[in-house]
Protein backbone atom coordinates (compact mmCIF):
# COMPACT_ATOMS: atom_id res chain seq x y z
CA UNK A 1 0.00 0.00 0.00
CA UNK A 2 1.60 3.38 -1.07
CA UNK A 3 0.33 6.48 0.07
CA UNK A 4 1.22 9.56 -1.79
CA UNK A 5 3.14 12.58 0.31
CA UNK A 6 -0.41 14.86 0.11
CA UNK A 7 -2.21 12.47 1.57
CA UNK A 8 1.08 12.56 4.50
CA UNK A 9 0.71 16.39 4.03
CA UNK A 10 -3.12 16.45 4.75
CA UNK A 11 -3.38 14.11 7.83
CA UNK A 12 -0.18 15.51 10.07
CA UNK A 13 -1.81 19.49 9.21
CA UNK A 14 -5.04 17.68 10.46
CA UNK A 15 -3.06 17.32 13.63
CA UNK A 16 -1.46 20.28 13.72
CA UNK A 17 -4.51 22.16 13.42
CA UNK A 18 -6.58 20.00 16.34
CA UNK A 19 -3.22 20.84 18.30
CA UNK A 20 -3.09 24.37 17.79
CA UNK A 21 -6.90 24.39 19.23
CA UNK A 22 -6.45 22.36 21.93
CA UNK A 23 -3.43 24.70 23.11
CA UNK A 24 -5.45 27.65 22.53
CA UNK A 25 -8.27 26.34 24.43
CA UNK A 26 -5.85 24.91 27.26
CA UNK A 27 -4.41 28.53 27.71
CA UNK A 28 -7.46 30.51 28.92
CA UNK A 29 -6.96 29.04 32.61
CA UNK A 30 -3.71 29.64 33.28
CA UNK A 31 -3.73 33.49 32.15
CA UNK A 32 -7.41 34.49 33.72
CA UNK A 33 -5.84 32.80 37.18
CA UNK A 34 -2.54 35.18 36.86
CA UNK A 35 -4.70 38.00 35.48
CA UNK A 36 -2.81 38.28 32.12
CA UNK A 37 -5.68 40.25 30.60
CA UNK A 38 -3.63 40.52 27.44
CA UNK A 39 -2.57 37.43 27.15
CA UNK A 40 -6.45 36.10 27.38
CA UNK A 41 -8.04 38.61 25.20
CA UNK A 42 -5.36 37.64 22.75
CA UNK A 43 -7.27 34.23 22.32
CA UNK A 44 -9.85 36.07 20.95
CA UNK A 45 -10.44 37.28 17.69
CA UNK A 46 -10.75 41.31 17.04
CA UNK A 47 -14.65 40.79 17.25
CA UNK A 48 -14.76 37.57 19.17
CA UNK A 49 -17.49 36.78 21.55
CA UNK A 50 -17.55 35.33 25.06
CA UNK A 51 -21.62 34.77 26.13
CA UNK A 52 -21.42 33.70 29.79
CA UNK A 53 -24.49 32.84 31.76
CA UNK A 54 -26.24 35.91 29.50
CA UNK A 55 -23.30 38.14 30.30
CA UNK A 56 -22.05 39.24 26.81
CA UNK A 57 -19.00 40.35 25.74
CA UNK A 58 -18.39 41.40 22.19
CA UNK A 59 -15.07 41.65 20.77
CA UNK A 60 -11.26 41.30 22.32
CA UNK A 61 -11.59 44.64 24.27
CA UNK A 62 -14.34 43.42 26.29
CA UNK A 63 -12.29 39.97 27.11
CA UNK A 64 -9.58 42.13 28.27
CA UNK A 65 -12.16 44.50 30.40
CA UNK A 66 -13.19 41.55 31.84
CA UNK A 67 -10.19 39.82 32.98
CA UNK A 68 -8.91 43.30 34.20
CA UNK A 69 -11.70 44.39 36.38
CA UNK A 70 -11.87 44.88 40.00
CA UNK A 71 -13.79 41.90 40.59
CA UNK A 72 -11.48 39.55 38.50
CA UNK A 73 -8.45 40.85 40.07
CA UNK A 74 -10.44 39.95 43.35
CA UNK A 75 -10.71 36.62 42.63
CA UNK A 76 -7.47 35.91 41.76
CA UNK A 77 -6.08 37.77 44.85
CA UNK A 78 -8.29 35.52 47.27
CA UNK A 79 -7.08 32.93 44.92
CA UNK A 80 -9.15 31.15 42.05
CA UNK A 81 -8.75 28.48 40.08
CA UNK A 82 -10.19 27.93 36.52
CA UNK A 83 -9.82 24.59 35.20
CA UNK A 84 -10.37 23.68 32.45
CA UNK A 85 -10.38 19.53 31.06
CA UNK A 86 -9.46 18.24 27.91
CA UNK A 87 -11.26 19.86 24.76
CA UNK A 88 -13.15 17.71 21.82
CA UNK A 89 -11.75 19.47 19.14
CA UNK A 90 -13.36 19.34 15.38
CA UNK A 91 -11.54 20.67 12.71
CA UNK A 92 -13.15 21.32 9.41
CA UNK A 93 -10.83 23.61 7.51
CA UNK A 94 -10.08 27.09 8.61
CA UNK A 95 -13.14 26.06 11.05
CA UNK A 96 -13.10 24.37 14.14
CA UNK A 97 -15.61 23.71 17.25
CA UNK A 98 -14.30 22.62 20.62
CA UNK A 99 -15.90 21.59 24.03
CA UNK A 100 -14.93 20.71 27.28
CA UNK A 101 -16.13 21.34 30.72
CA UNK A 102 -14.58 23.25 33.41
CA UNK A 103 -14.59 24.13 36.96
CA UNK A 104 -13.90 27.65 38.79
CA UNK A 105 -12.32 26.86 42.09
CA UNK A 106 -12.37 29.51 44.86
CA UNK A 107 -10.25 29.72 48.28
CA UNK A 108 -12.14 29.48 51.14
CA UNK A 109 -10.51 32.07 53.45
CA UNK A 110 -9.55 34.47 50.48
CA UNK A 111 -11.30 37.72 49.81
CA UNK A 112 -13.02 35.88 47.16
CA UNK A 113 -15.80 35.27 49.54
CA UNK A 114 -18.04 37.78 48.96
CA UNK A 115 -18.28 36.62 45.41
CA UNK A 116 -20.25 33.56 46.11
CA UNK A 117 -22.88 34.69 47.90
CA UNK A 118 -22.76 32.81 50.68
CA UNK A 119 -23.28 34.41 54.26
CA UNK A 120 -20.26 32.14 55.56
CA UNK A 121 -18.10 29.55 53.94
CA UNK A 122 -18.52 25.91 55.17
CA UNK A 123 -15.40 24.77 53.90
CA UNK A 124 -12.58 24.98 56.50
CA UNK A 125 -10.05 27.30 55.98
CA UNK A 126 -7.52 27.52 53.01
CA UNK A 127 -9.77 24.53 51.20
CA UNK A 128 -11.14 25.18 48.12
CA UNK A 129 -14.91 25.15 47.16
CA UNK A 130 -16.09 24.48 43.46
CA UNK A 131 -17.95 27.49 42.68
CA UNK A 132 -19.17 26.66 38.66
CA UNK A 133 -19.17 23.79 37.11
CA UNK A 134 -19.29 24.87 33.30
CA UNK A 135 -20.17 23.41 29.76
CA UNK A 136 -17.67 25.13 27.20
CA UNK A 137 -18.40 25.42 23.86
CA UNK A 138 -15.95 27.15 21.45
CA UNK A 139 -15.82 28.23 17.63
CA UNK A 140 -12.74 28.68 16.53
CA UNK A 141 -11.26 30.32 13.17
CA UNK A 142 -8.23 30.80 11.36
CA UNK A 143 -6.97 33.93 9.79
CA UNK A 144 -3.93 34.73 8.22
CA UNK A 145 -2.92 31.25 9.43
CA UNK A 146 -3.09 32.17 13.28
CA UNK A 147 -6.58 30.28 15.41
CA UNK A 148 -8.34 32.44 17.81
CA UNK A 149 -11.38 31.99 19.41
CA UNK A 150 -14.74 33.82 17.45
CA UNK A 151 -17.48 32.51 19.62
CA UNK A 152 -17.50 31.00 23.02
CA UNK A 153 -20.47 29.80 24.74
CA UNK A 154 -20.52 28.64 28.70
CA UNK A 155 -23.46 28.17 30.67
CA UNK A 156 -23.68 26.41 34.17
CA UNK A 157 -23.95 22.64 34.66
CA UNK A 158 -27.36 23.26 36.54
CA UNK A 159 -30.07 21.50 35.03
CA UNK A 160 -30.82 23.67 31.99
CA UNK A 161 -30.59 22.26 28.84
CA UNK A 162 -28.62 25.40 27.21
CA UNK A 163 -25.98 24.01 28.83
CA UNK A 164 -26.72 19.88 27.72
CA UNK A 165 -27.57 21.58 24.03
CA UNK A 166 -23.73 23.18 23.88
CA UNK A 167 -22.46 19.44 25.06
CA UNK A 168 -24.07 17.82 22.31
CA UNK A 169 -23.06 20.35 19.39
CA UNK A 170 -19.66 20.58 20.80
CA UNK A 171 -18.84 16.83 20.25
CA UNK A 172 -21.33 16.99 16.66
CA UNK A 173 -18.46 20.03 15.27
CA UNK A 174 -21.69 21.93 15.05
CA UNK A 175 -20.87 25.73 15.35
CA UNK A 176 -24.50 27.10 16.16
CA UNK A 177 -23.49 30.72 15.80
CA UNK A 178 -27.26 30.93 14.96
CA UNK A 179 -28.27 30.34 18.56
CA UNK A 180 -27.40 32.12 21.61
CA UNK A 181 -30.50 33.17 23.29
CA UNK A 182 -31.47 30.95 26.78
CA UNK A 183 -34.70 29.60 25.28
CA UNK B 1 19.41 10.31 7.51
CA UNK B 2 16.47 8.75 5.64
CA UNK B 3 13.44 7.82 6.17
CA UNK B 4 11.57 5.71 4.32
CA UNK B 5 7.63 7.05 3.26
CA UNK B 6 5.96 3.87 5.27
CA UNK B 7 7.63 4.41 8.21
CA UNK B 8 6.29 8.23 8.41
CA UNK B 9 2.95 7.08 7.66
CA UNK B 10 3.31 4.27 10.64
CA UNK B 11 4.62 6.65 13.05
CA UNK B 12 1.70 8.88 12.00
CA UNK B 13 -0.93 6.15 12.27
CA UNK B 14 0.14 5.73 15.79
CA UNK B 15 -0.83 9.47 16.75
CA UNK B 16 -4.29 9.62 14.63
CA UNK B 17 -4.50 6.31 16.51
CA UNK B 18 -3.97 7.76 20.14
CA UNK B 19 -6.10 10.86 19.24
CA UNK B 20 -9.06 8.57 18.25
CA UNK B 21 -9.00 6.62 21.70
CA UNK B 22 -8.09 10.10 23.93
CA UNK B 23 -11.11 11.92 22.24
CA UNK B 24 -13.23 8.74 22.93
CA UNK B 25 -12.68 8.58 26.39
CA UNK B 26 -12.80 12.97 26.72
CA UNK B 27 -16.33 13.00 25.12
CA UNK B 28 -17.73 10.21 27.78
CA UNK B 29 -18.16 13.04 30.33
CA UNK B 30 -20.04 15.51 27.67
CA UNK B 31 -22.27 12.72 26.55
CA UNK B 32 -23.15 11.51 29.70
CA UNK B 33 -24.03 15.50 31.78
CA UNK B 34 -26.22 16.02 28.74
CA UNK B 35 -27.90 12.89 29.32
CA UNK B 36 -27.26 12.04 25.53
CA UNK B 37 -27.59 7.96 26.10
CA UNK B 38 -27.24 7.03 22.36
CA UNK B 39 -24.19 9.21 22.25
CA UNK B 40 -22.68 7.55 25.35
CA UNK B 41 -23.55 4.05 24.19
CA UNK B 42 -22.06 4.67 20.79
CA UNK B 43 -18.95 4.75 22.67
CA UNK B 44 -19.00 0.57 23.80
CA UNK B 45 -18.39 -2.28 21.31
CA UNK B 46 -21.87 -3.88 21.37
CA UNK B 47 -21.05 -6.51 24.04
CA UNK B 48 -18.22 -4.01 25.99
CA UNK B 49 -18.86 -3.61 29.33
CA UNK B 50 -18.42 -0.80 31.83
CA UNK B 51 -17.61 -2.06 35.91
CA UNK B 52 -18.15 0.53 38.33
CA UNK B 53 -18.18 0.17 42.34
CA UNK B 54 -19.48 -3.65 41.60
CA UNK B 55 -22.08 -2.64 39.46
CA UNK B 56 -21.15 -4.30 36.20
CA UNK B 57 -23.06 -3.32 32.75
CA UNK B 58 -22.33 -5.96 29.94
CA UNK B 59 -23.22 -4.37 26.83
CA UNK B 60 -23.92 -1.18 24.57
CA UNK B 61 -27.66 -1.69 25.68
CA UNK B 62 -26.82 -1.55 29.10
CA UNK B 63 -25.09 1.90 28.93
CA UNK B 64 -27.97 3.22 27.21
CA UNK B 65 -30.09 2.33 30.32
CA UNK B 66 -28.02 3.78 32.43
CA UNK B 67 -27.58 7.06 31.14
CA UNK B 68 -31.78 7.06 30.29
CA UNK B 69 -32.46 5.83 34.10
CA UNK B 70 -34.42 7.94 36.20
CA UNK B 71 -31.58 8.33 38.56
CA UNK B 72 -29.20 9.40 36.04
CA UNK B 73 -31.79 11.99 34.60
CA UNK B 74 -32.62 13.33 38.08
CA UNK B 75 -28.40 13.77 38.37
CA UNK B 76 -28.39 16.08 35.14
CA UNK B 77 -31.62 17.73 36.05
CA UNK B 78 -29.71 18.40 39.72
CA UNK B 79 -26.90 20.05 37.83
CA UNK B 80 -23.78 17.17 37.30
CA UNK B 81 -20.34 16.84 36.00
CA UNK B 82 -18.42 14.13 35.03
CA UNK B 83 -14.98 15.76 34.61
CA UNK B 84 -12.53 13.26 33.34
CA UNK B 85 -8.57 14.35 33.37
CA UNK B 86 -6.66 13.64 30.64
CA UNK B 87 -6.14 9.85 29.65
CA UNK B 88 -2.91 8.31 28.75
CA UNK B 89 -3.37 5.91 26.15
CA UNK B 90 -1.31 3.04 24.90
CA UNK B 91 -1.99 1.48 21.37
CA UNK B 92 -0.66 -1.38 20.02
CA UNK B 93 -2.17 -2.49 17.17
CA UNK B 94 -5.94 -2.94 17.05
CA UNK B 95 -6.13 -2.28 20.64
CA UNK B 96 -5.38 0.81 23.31
CA UNK B 97 -5.23 0.67 26.58
CA UNK B 98 -6.17 4.32 28.19
CA UNK B 99 -5.92 5.31 31.98
CA UNK B 100 -7.61 8.76 33.74
CA UNK B 101 -8.93 9.77 37.25
CA UNK B 102 -12.15 11.31 36.99
CA UNK B 103 -14.68 13.21 39.38
CA UNK B 104 -18.15 13.80 39.66
CA UNK B 105 -19.38 16.97 41.22
CA UNK B 106 -23.27 17.69 42.00
CA UNK B 107 -25.05 21.18 42.35
CA UNK B 108 -25.66 21.87 46.13
CA UNK B 109 -28.86 22.53 46.11
CA UNK B 110 -30.25 20.32 43.44
CA UNK B 111 -32.86 17.40 43.40
CA UNK B 112 -29.68 15.38 43.50
CA UNK B 113 -29.55 15.95 47.08
CA UNK B 114 -30.95 12.91 47.71
CA UNK B 115 -28.21 10.71 45.36
CA UNK B 116 -25.31 11.02 48.29
CA UNK B 117 -26.72 9.65 51.67
CA UNK B 118 -26.45 12.78 53.17
CA UNK B 119 -28.63 14.41 55.38
CA UNK B 120 -28.12 17.56 54.53
CA UNK B 121 -25.50 19.38 51.97
CA UNK B 122 -22.58 20.86 54.10
CA UNK B 123 -22.04 23.65 50.94
CA UNK B 124 -23.79 26.39 50.11
CA UNK B 125 -26.54 26.38 48.14
CA UNK B 126 -24.89 26.55 43.92
CA UNK B 127 -21.58 25.34 44.93
CA UNK B 128 -20.54 21.88 43.87
CA UNK B 129 -19.73 19.25 45.84
CA UNK B 130 -17.41 16.31 44.98
CA UNK B 131 -19.23 13.24 45.04
CA UNK B 132 -16.89 11.18 43.60
CA UNK B 133 -12.90 10.73 42.72
CA UNK B 134 -12.07 7.40 41.05
CA UNK B 135 -9.42 5.86 39.14
CA UNK B 136 -10.63 4.44 35.50
CA UNK B 137 -8.96 1.88 33.02
CA UNK B 138 -10.38 1.90 29.66
CA UNK B 139 -9.92 -0.93 27.15
CA UNK B 140 -10.96 0.02 23.89
CA UNK B 141 -10.33 -2.62 20.54
CA UNK B 142 -10.61 -1.20 16.48
CA UNK B 143 -13.09 -3.51 14.44
CA UNK B 144 -13.69 -2.62 11.05
CA UNK B 145 -12.28 0.85 11.41
CA UNK B 146 -13.89 2.57 14.23
CA UNK B 147 -12.56 2.20 17.89
CA UNK B 148 -14.58 1.25 20.66
CA UNK B 149 -14.21 0.73 24.22
CA UNK B 150 -14.51 -3.07 24.96
CA UNK B 151 -14.22 -2.71 28.83
CA UNK B 152 -13.99 -0.23 31.30
CA UNK B 153 -13.37 -0.31 35.15
CA UNK B 154 -13.65 2.50 37.49
CA UNK B 155 -13.00 2.44 41.35
CA UNK B 156 -13.37 5.11 43.93
CA UNK B 157 -10.06 6.40 45.02
CA UNK B 158 -10.93 5.89 48.11
CA UNK B 159 -8.14 3.74 49.77
CA UNK B 160 -8.53 0.32 47.98
CA UNK B 161 -6.12 -1.19 46.23
CA UNK B 162 -8.10 -2.23 43.07
CA UNK B 163 -8.36 1.32 42.07
CA UNK B 164 -4.44 1.86 42.49
CA UNK B 165 -4.12 -1.54 40.16
CA UNK B 166 -6.15 -0.31 38.07
CA UNK B 167 -3.83 2.98 37.77
CA UNK B 168 -0.94 0.85 37.96
CA UNK B 169 -2.00 -1.80 34.93
CA UNK B 170 -3.44 1.88 32.78
CA UNK B 171 0.04 3.49 32.47
CA UNK B 172 1.81 0.25 31.90
CA UNK B 173 -0.93 -0.56 28.70
CA UNK B 174 -1.92 -3.55 30.54
CA UNK B 175 -5.63 -5.27 29.08
CA UNK B 176 -6.04 -6.86 32.76
CA UNK B 177 -9.24 -8.42 30.83
CA UNK B 178 -8.85 -11.29 33.71
CA UNK B 179 -9.10 -9.13 36.41
CA UNK B 180 -12.14 -8.15 37.08
CA UNK B 181 -13.23 -8.97 40.96
CA UNK B 182 -12.56 -6.55 44.25
CA UNK B 183 -10.10 -8.79 46.30
CA UNK C 1 2.88 23.18 -3.48
CA UNK C 2 5.64 20.57 -2.37
CA UNK C 3 6.96 20.09 1.16
CA UNK C 4 10.20 17.69 1.08
CA UNK C 5 10.33 14.47 3.45
CA UNK C 6 12.63 16.21 5.92
CA UNK C 7 9.94 18.92 6.58
CA UNK C 8 7.57 16.05 7.01
CA UNK C 9 9.33 14.26 9.17
CA UNK C 10 10.77 17.70 11.54
CA UNK C 11 7.14 18.35 11.98
CA UNK C 12 5.96 14.90 12.89
CA UNK C 13 8.60 14.90 15.48
CA UNK C 14 7.51 17.80 17.27
CA UNK C 15 3.99 16.49 17.49
CA UNK C 16 5.96 13.45 18.51
CA UNK C 17 8.08 14.78 21.29
CA UNK C 18 4.98 17.38 22.73
CA UNK C 19 2.86 14.06 23.01
CA UNK C 20 5.79 12.45 25.12
CA UNK C 21 6.25 15.45 27.33
CA UNK C 22 2.52 15.54 27.45
CA UNK C 23 1.87 12.05 28.85
CA UNK C 24 4.79 12.04 31.23
CA UNK C 25 3.01 15.27 32.93
CA UNK C 26 -0.32 12.99 32.63
CA UNK C 27 1.54 10.25 34.45
CA UNK C 28 2.48 12.01 37.95
CA UNK C 29 -1.10 11.56 39.05
CA UNK C 30 -2.00 8.19 38.69
CA UNK C 31 1.68 7.46 39.81
CA UNK C 32 1.15 9.21 43.13
CA UNK C 33 -1.99 7.93 43.50
CA UNK C 34 -1.48 4.43 43.69
CA UNK C 35 1.73 5.34 45.84
CA UNK C 36 4.14 3.78 42.63
CA UNK C 37 7.02 5.57 44.21
CA UNK C 38 9.72 3.97 41.67
CA UNK C 39 7.19 4.73 38.60
CA UNK C 40 6.69 8.51 40.27
CA UNK C 41 10.49 8.92 40.71
CA UNK C 42 11.14 7.85 37.11
CA UNK C 43 9.44 10.69 35.86
CA UNK C 44 12.44 12.54 37.11
CA UNK C 45 15.97 13.33 35.94
CA UNK C 46 18.43 11.71 38.33
CA UNK C 47 19.15 14.78 39.51
CA UNK C 48 15.87 16.87 38.44
CA UNK C 49 14.23 19.10 41.31
CA UNK C 50 10.80 19.50 42.77
CA UNK C 51 10.22 22.47 44.21
CA UNK C 52 6.63 22.86 46.11
CA UNK C 53 5.37 25.39 48.71
CA UNK C 54 9.00 26.16 49.50
CA UNK C 55 9.77 22.22 50.32
CA UNK C 56 12.39 21.35 47.35
CA UNK C 57 13.45 17.91 46.80
CA UNK C 58 16.98 17.44 45.01
CA UNK C 59 16.79 14.41 42.90
CA UNK C 60 15.13 11.43 41.94
CA UNK C 61 15.87 9.99 45.25
CA UNK C 62 14.18 12.68 47.05
CA UNK C 63 10.81 12.10 45.04
CA UNK C 64 10.97 8.35 45.58
CA UNK C 65 11.19 9.43 49.25
CA UNK C 66 8.20 11.53 49.65
CA UNK C 67 6.00 8.89 47.20
CA UNK C 68 7.12 6.30 49.85
CA UNK C 69 7.19 8.33 52.99
CA UNK C 70 4.26 7.97 55.41
CA UNK C 71 2.60 10.60 55.27
CA UNK C 72 2.12 10.48 51.38
CA UNK C 73 1.34 6.77 51.87
CA UNK C 74 -1.21 8.13 54.55
CA UNK C 75 -2.77 10.15 52.14
CA UNK C 76 -3.43 7.49 49.39
CA UNK C 77 -5.16 4.92 52.07
CA UNK C 78 -7.45 7.44 52.85
CA UNK C 79 -8.57 8.41 49.67
CA UNK C 80 -7.14 10.95 47.31
CA UNK C 81 -6.80 12.32 43.67
CA UNK C 82 -3.94 14.40 42.67
CA UNK C 83 -5.65 15.39 39.92
CA UNK C 84 -3.71 17.45 36.46
CA UNK C 85 -5.29 19.38 33.95
CA UNK C 86 -4.07 19.08 30.31
CA UNK C 87 -0.49 20.53 29.81
CA UNK C 88 0.15 22.97 27.91
CA UNK C 89 3.82 22.31 26.15
CA UNK C 90 6.12 24.20 24.32
CA UNK C 91 9.52 22.01 22.68
CA UNK C 92 12.37 23.49 21.56
CA UNK C 93 15.09 20.89 20.55
CA UNK C 94 15.80 18.72 23.65
CA UNK C 95 13.69 21.20 25.95
CA UNK C 96 10.52 21.35 26.79
CA UNK C 97 8.74 23.71 29.17
CA UNK C 98 5.21 22.33 30.35
CA UNK C 99 2.62 24.27 32.11
CA UNK C 100 -0.78 22.99 33.72
CA UNK C 101 -2.53 23.78 36.85
CA UNK C 102 -3.90 20.75 39.10
CA UNK C 103 -6.05 19.56 42.15
CA UNK C 104 -5.23 17.58 45.25
CA UNK C 105 -8.39 16.26 46.55
CA UNK C 106 -9.18 14.13 50.11
CA UNK C 107 -12.06 11.90 50.93
CA UNK C 108 -13.57 13.71 54.07
CA UNK C 109 -13.93 10.35 56.07
CA UNK C 110 -10.40 9.35 55.40
CA UNK C 111 -7.47 9.12 57.49
CA UNK C 112 -6.11 12.07 55.52
CA UNK C 113 -8.05 14.13 57.65
CA UNK C 114 -5.65 15.61 60.11
CA UNK C 115 -3.49 16.56 57.17
CA UNK C 116 -5.33 19.54 56.26
CA UNK C 117 -5.58 20.97 59.49
CA UNK C 118 -8.61 21.43 60.22
CA UNK C 119 -10.97 20.46 63.21
CA UNK C 120 -13.57 18.65 61.46
CA UNK C 121 -14.56 17.97 58.13
CA UNK C 122 -17.31 20.08 56.72
CA UNK C 123 -18.04 18.24 53.48
CA UNK C 124 -20.40 14.72 53.95
CA UNK C 125 -18.45 12.07 54.86
CA UNK C 126 -17.61 10.26 51.49
CA UNK C 127 -17.39 13.36 49.72
CA UNK C 128 -13.61 14.79 48.46
CA UNK C 129 -12.71 17.85 49.67
CA UNK C 130 -10.32 20.07 47.44
CA UNK C 131 -7.22 20.39 49.69
CA UNK C 132 -5.14 22.29 47.01
CA UNK C 133 -5.32 23.91 43.53
CA UNK C 134 -1.80 24.48 41.95
CA UNK C 135 -0.19 25.99 39.44
CA UNK C 136 2.90 23.60 37.72
CA UNK C 137 6.11 25.07 35.79
CA UNK C 138 7.69 22.23 34.92
CA UNK C 139 11.09 21.68 32.56
CA UNK C 140 11.30 18.28 30.70
CA UNK C 141 14.38 17.51 28.60
CA UNK C 142 15.70 14.70 26.67
CA UNK C 143 18.68 13.47 27.20
CA UNK C 144 19.86 9.78 25.29
CA UNK C 145 16.31 9.81 23.42
CA UNK C 146 14.44 9.97 27.04
CA UNK C 147 12.45 12.35 28.39
CA UNK C 148 12.47 13.39 31.94
CA UNK C 149 11.55 16.25 34.56
CA UNK C 150 14.51 18.16 35.35
CA UNK C 151 12.71 20.78 37.41
CA UNK C 152 9.45 20.91 38.95
CA UNK C 153 8.02 24.46 40.57
CA UNK C 154 4.39 24.41 41.88
CA UNK C 155 2.48 27.06 44.10
CA UNK C 156 -0.99 27.08 45.59
CA UNK C 157 -3.22 29.25 43.75
CA UNK C 158 -3.77 31.23 47.02
CA UNK C 159 -2.81 34.92 45.38
CA UNK C 160 0.77 34.81 45.05
CA UNK C 161 2.93 36.50 42.64
CA UNK C 162 5.00 33.20 42.12
CA UNK C 163 2.01 31.00 40.90
CA UNK C 164 1.30 33.83 38.67
CA UNK C 165 4.55 33.99 37.47
CA UNK C 166 5.27 29.91 36.97
CA UNK C 167 1.79 30.16 34.72
CA UNK C 168 2.53 33.33 32.55
CA UNK C 169 6.51 31.81 32.55
CA UNK C 170 5.20 28.21 30.93
CA UNK C 171 3.00 29.67 28.54
CA UNK C 172 5.94 31.27 26.89
CA UNK C 173 8.10 28.58 27.17
CA UNK C 174 10.04 30.32 29.38
CA UNK C 175 12.62 27.58 31.53
CA UNK C 176 13.21 29.90 34.53
CA UNK C 177 15.78 27.92 35.88
CA UNK C 178 16.94 31.06 37.12
CA UNK C 179 14.25 31.29 39.59
CA UNK C 180 13.36 29.66 42.48
CA UNK C 181 12.87 31.50 45.82
CA UNK C 182 9.37 33.41 46.35
CA UNK C 183 10.23 36.61 46.78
Amino acid sequence: MTTDMAEIEARLGYLEDEREVSRLIASYGPLVDSADADGACALWDDDGSYDVEGWRMNSRADVHAMVSSPSHRELVAGGCCHFLGPAVVTVDGDTAVGVCESLVLLRADGTSADRVDSQAWRSAPGEFVVWRATANHFVVKRVEGRWSITARTSRLLDGNAVAHSLLTDGLAGVTRQESCGDQ
